[in-house]
Parts: C-alpha cells; sequence; structure tokens
C-alpha cells in the first residue's frame, strides 16, 4: 500500500514553519508580508523541485499539477497566519498535499482525473480572509477590491502592487466549477475533541455558520455619587446581563456545536465615576445547523431586547457579519471514511467550528475536510503543535482519499 | 430681616460662567488653565470692589475679608470646573458667599468672629483635586508635588510656574485648624433628591467615603469556534457576572445611600472571535456609614471572589482610593436648620454623595453643607441648571447660617 514519505513531509513542515519564526516560537505570515512572499517563493521552488507546473493566478493562489485535463481534484489549504500563530494551521494541509501529489507521482499512478495543489490567498484575514477562495469561485466583486484593507488601513491593492500584482484582476481567477471533480483539505482540528476522544482522524461534514452582532446599550451618563442606585439608566447593566445570559441560554437551549463568543466590550465613557451611557459589544453565534442558527440568532436578539427593557436602556443590534453553514460534500466524507478505515484508523464525523476555504469552495463543488488532533485543542498560538504520528496518519488518510477521489 | 441682594449675585453667576463658556452653553474651567486665571483675576476684582482684601496663598487658594483677627468663620467653596461642566458647581458656593459677606459689611453689622472668603484651588481634579484643601489642611506633602500631573502629563508645578507661582511652596498655605471657627459650603445638590421632594434646602449630615477597586479576571484566550463551551475561561463572563449581582447586591443589601459603579470595563485581547482572556473593570462604592461601606466592600470582594470561581477564574483586587467618610459639624448643621425656620424653608439633612472641600476641611475643623436643588439631578454638563428662586433662598439661607455662626 503506498504511503507519504514523513521524513520528506517533516523536513517540508520544518523549512516552512521557519519562515516568519517569531522569538516566541510561533509563526507570523499575514498575506502579503515579507515572511508571506517568502512562502510563497519557497513552495512554488517545491512545486518545481517536484516536476510539477507552478502557476500564480490573479488572486495570487498557487497552483501545482503534472497533468493537464478537467474536472481536477483539488487539494490544499493556506500558507498564510495569523499574527504569532502556529507552524500548522494551513500549512499541514499544503504539505501534506504536496507530499500526496509527489509520491503519487513517483508511482505514476494512472488516475481518471488530474489532481492539483492550491495554497489560496488570505485565508487567515489580514485583509479580511478568503480572498484567494472568494476570486477563485467567483464570489468576490471588482468593486469590493480598492475597499479592502489590513487593520493598518493599507489596501489589499498597494499591498499587492509592491510585489508586482494587480489586485483589481483577482475576479478572474475564477475557475468554472464544472472543472472541480473535488476539493480536499486536511487541517489540523484547532480544538480539543480529537485529541479528548484519542480519535486520530475527524470527517467534517459541515462548515459552522457565523452570526456576528454588533450590540450597543445606550442609558444615560449620571454621576456615580449623586445618582440614586434606581434612577440610572446604566448601559453596562444592559450589556453585562446579556453576556451571562446569552451564554447561559446557549448552554441551555443550544445543540453541543452551539457557540457564543462576546470577544469586545467598550463602554463610554469609560470614567470610574461616571455611570455609562453607552456599551457596545460584538456578540458572536456558530451553529452548524442553519436552522439552529436562525433559532439561537433569534432569541439572542429577544435576549437584548428584553435585557434593555428590564434596565430602562435603549438596545440597537447591527448585522456585522452572516456566514450560513455549509454542509460538505457525502461522497468525499464517504471516501475519507472509507481511507481511515483501510488504514485501520478510527474517524470521527464532527462539525468545523471555525472558518475555512472549504467553506468557500464548497458552495460551488463538493469538498471535504479531514482534521487531526490538535494538542490541547490550542491553535492561532505558538502552542499550537500536532504530533508527528498523527500528521503521518494525517497524510495518509489523504492520500487514500485522493487516489479514490481520482480513480471515479 | 437682612437678605441678600439677588440682582447682584445673580449679575456675578452671569459674568462668571461666561468665563470658559464652551459652544454647548456649558463651562470649562479646569485649574490653572487660561480660563480659570481669568477667573482668578475676576474674583480678586469683585473682592476688591467690594472693600475686602484679597489674598491668594502659595497653593492658589483665593481669599477675601474686611476683619482681622481669628478664629473666623470661613464660607467659600471653588471656582474650577470639570471640562464642558456647568455654570453652578463651586461658583455658587463662592459668589452666594461673596454676596453674604457684602450685605453683613454693608449693614456695618457686628460680629465676634470675623467672616472669610475661600475659593479652593483645584477642587474638580485637573491634577487629582482637592490641591487647595489639601494644602491649607496641611495634608499635602512637598515630596508628593512633583509627580502631580494633569490627563496630558503636565505637572502641576509646571502648569504653576507659568503663572508665577512656586507649586513647592504650596504646604505653606497651611493654617491652623484653631484659627477656623467654622466652614460652610453653599453647593448644588448635583442628584434628584431636593427637587423630586420638593425641599428646597438640603442640610449635609455626612460626605459619602468611597471605595474605588481595580479588579482584574483572567481566564484564558481561545478560538469563539472552536472550544467548546463547557472547556472556556472567559475572562468576561466573571466581570460581567460581578457588575450585575454587584449591582443587585448594593440595591438588597445597601442603604439609600448606598452606591455601586463599575464605569470602566476593557477586556483583552478584545476581538470578536476570541475568548476574552482577561477582563478589567472599576468598582467603586460610595456611602455616608463607615460601617456600611467596610460592610458592602466586604461582600463585594467575597462576590467577586465567587462569581471568579464559578468560572474557573482568577481574580485580584486592587485598592485605588479609599476615603473614609466624613461626618459634618453637628453645630453647624443646626445653624442651617434653624436659618431655613427662620425662612420659613423646608429643608431635609441629607448625604453628600459626591466629594467636596468640605470632606477636606471637615477632618479638622467645624464643617457644613447647604445644598440646593438641582434640575434632574443634572451636574457636570451644560445642563446644570438651578433655578433663580432656590439660589436665592440658599443665598439667604447661608446669610443666616453665617450671621449665627460669627455671632456666637
Amino acid at each position: 500500500m503506498m504511503r507519504v514519505d514523513f521524513a520528506r513531509l517533516k523536513r517540508d513542515l520544518e523549512e516552512l514553519g521557519a519562515i516568519g519564526r517569531t522569538p516566541e516560537g510561533g509563526v507570523s505570515r499575514p498575506s502579503w508580508s515579507d515572511a508571506d512572499m517568502e512562502a510563497r517563493r519557497w513552495l512554488l521552488e517545491r512545486i518545481i523541485a517536484a516536476g510539477m507546473q507552478g502557476r500564480v493566478d490573479a488572486a495570487g493562489n498557487i497552483f501545482g499539477r503534472w497533468q493537464s485535463g478537467s474536472p481536477v481534484v483539488l487539494v490544499g489549504s493556506h500558507i498564510d497566519s495569523v499574527p504569532n500563530g502556529g507552524m500548522f494551521d494551513g500549512a499541514l494541509g499544503v504539505l501534506t498535499a504536496l507530499e500526496c501529489l509527489r509520491r503519487i507521482k513517483e508511482e505514476g499512478v494512472g488516475l481518471r482525473h488530474p489532481l492539483e495543489l492550491v495554497a489560496f490567498t488570505d485565508e487567515e484575514g489580514a485583509f479580511g480572509g478568503f480572498f484567494g477562495s472568494f476570486a477563485f469561485t467567483g464570489v468576490l466583486k471588482a468593486g469590493e477590491i480598492p475597499d479592502i484593507r489590513d487593520s493598518t488601513g493599507l489596501r489589499i491593492a498597494d499591498a499587492m502592487a509592491r510585489h508586482g500584482m494587480e489586485a483589481l484582476q483577482a475576479p478572474t481567477a475564477f475557475r468554472n466549477p464544472k472543472e472541480i471533480r473535488a476539493y480536499v483539505e486536511l487541517h489540523i482540528e484547532q480544538g480539543p475533541v480529537l485529541e479528548a476522544q484519542r480519535i486520530p482522524i475527524g470527517v467534517v461534514e459541515t462548515i459552522v455558520g457565523i452570526r456576528r452582532y454588533g450590540i450597543t446599550f445606550r442609558g444615560r451618563a449620571d454621576h456615580a455619587g449623586t445618582t440614586p442606585m434606581e434612577e440610572r439608566r446604566n448601559a453596562l447593566l444592559g450589556a453585562a446581563d446579556l453576556v451571562v445570559k446569552g451564554h447561559q441560554m446557549v448552554r441551555a437551549e443550544g445543540t453541543s456545536a452551539s457557540r457564543v463568543t462576546v470577544g469586545i466590550l467598550r463602554v463610554k465613557p469609560a470614567v470610574a465615576n461616571i455611570v455609562p451611557a453607552e456599551a457596545f459589544l460584538t456578540y458572536e453565534l456558530r451553529e452548524q445547523s442553519a436552522e439552529w442558527l436562525r433559532r439561537l440568532a433569534e432569541k439572542s436578539r429577544a435576549l437584548a431586547a428584553e435585557v434593555a427593557s428590564a434596565w430602562g436602556l435603549e438596545v440597537s443590534v447591527e448585522t456585522i457579519l452572516d456566514i450560513e453553514p455549509v454542509p460538505l460534500a457525502e461522497e468525499v466524507q464517504a471516501a475519507i471514511v472509507a481511507a481511515a478505515g483501510e488504514l485501520g484508523c478510527r474517524s470521527l464525523r464532527m462539525p468545523a467550528m471555525a472558518g475555512h476555504d472549504a467553506q468557500v469552495v464548497g458552495r460551488v463543488a463538493k469538498a471535504g475536510m479531514i482534521f487531526v488532533p490538535s494538542r490541547d485543542g490550542r491553535s492561532h498560538s505558538p502552542l499550537e503543535f500536532t504530533a508527528d504520528e498523527d500528521v503521518e496518519r494525517g497524510a495518509n488518510v489523504l492520500l487514500r482519499t485522493l487516489l479514490k477521489l481520482a480513480a471515479e
């Protein structure tokens, strides 16, 4: 049975992990940064060294293949990272894909469909996220591009121009979905489930939907001494009450895949002896079921109105982000489950609770994801780690999955 | 019966209120600002025009008197303001005092004790607050002065040097408390009690104590999707729970004069899709009874520990401010009550829930405060307002109070 060359894969992981290395032992490779550019050059060299043709499309997505024709079985992930993130997130999916393609090419296996490697641009969101996969799937609109900026205000158009690329051309990276037989992405779980259950392979059923609100409670600024408690309209009391009750509501009424997170909370005027007149918070729901997401969102909005009324406040709720859950293709899931079984690996069907390029590609083509365990569920951190044996098992499951999908 | 000249008092109020006027109709006269200096010059001119001797001590406190001798009955307040504050806070106490002294001098009333007008420096806290009354009562230490700065980092020493004053000399402004027969301060209530009860005169029994804590909850930063709800250590949940439960505890177990305010709340890292690792808040208690303040502080600390434990967090509580309540002199209260009664005014004994120079002077001498109603309880705002008839009644009560205290 064909297997990946783990020593070679491990060397690749270490070499790529050294690009953008931080003093804390993490990796900083935001999209279009110097480190990202170095990683891009490194990857293209590896693709060419493997005897494949390398190509960069108008959105900066990197491809590698050695056979022409379509539809292709596309495999990959991304090589950009969050600031001071880990060396596995994204990189592992691209490098296991590279290793699988190398092995299949080396073995000279005859396949019905060509295989193609991809590393998508800006999955992590230096410029908002999914720039590459949005362009590739035809979702990116040219008119939006001039407004896409990073947190320092740098326009993606200027960032790309530094490297001789014309961002406004990115929509021409669109590929007709009919040319995609399937898309497979191996990724670290970034959560604790596989490790806790001692299962080496996760088979993603659905990529979570996200509903993110910006909620503002408005009351009245009052003197912290002279204004009696019962006469206050304290905006923070509404916000704090929603933080706790929103959490309790989702725990009591949601599913095991339901999440609610208030990551930002700001008060105004933010003076110790003035009752807050305004409190703003982000309120983010995640769910794998569109129906459940809608239900929790409705309950949350009702809760916000209820606590505002109870504390004598006004409240406004603005939708910041609205991503529907994306179910992944049953055919690809079945191929992964079968591949794991043939290798004697237990596997677990599970949702992906974070965003991935597979949710973008999955809207237009058959997509699937393989998860491997994350130690302590850590990710987006220098502590991110996946053990060698889990990397090797995951890579071999990916290899067999690709062979199945490309053969049929 | 002697009465103030209300028309003259009103002109003074309007003239002083025009100094530092803001576009919103408020007043900005932070201590040692250009507007404050203009107000100081204006007040000294008014003192001299009334036939009194004006004097500025080493802390910048302004005095006016026409008789020598001691102990004196001191009367006044402050003329500095918060940024974009109102025209009554502080100014009303100084100008009603000026008017009372003018009338008594005009009438040539023989008194056992001299009367003396005072306007203390920086009551409002541009440079931390109470600079003048701290120096006057011997609480200000020379060694602290080089570190006293405003919010822009300007040292009070440099601010005073611009006006030819040597801040390090401020402690020489100390006056032996034996030379003070009593201190009386008329002030707007800054709260809604007198207006709601339709009582024109408040007689302050105690100036509230303040215990202000900086409370930090520490948990762990986690991904808002991949980390299950039950595995999170969300610092904001502890903070939010304390905000609501602290409020409920003080409402249920405190007195009508108990206050709790969380004016500042900050989370880290403050990213919408990351569970907060840290939440800092200010937690300020106010009470007129030292015993109640201690009791509420203990319950609050226990509550912080309890919610931290319930949410799996660590918590640290740092004391930022600790001001004991200051009971005011029964003799001065009685004089105010009697004066109000003679004028046919109802009066209400009540606590002062904000800080005043009277709490500083009240630690070393017999002090009292007269409150007049604030419309809608508004203060530190351009909306601050006290009606003419309330100003006039308050001034006449102050006049009779001074006559009583100076006669005995």
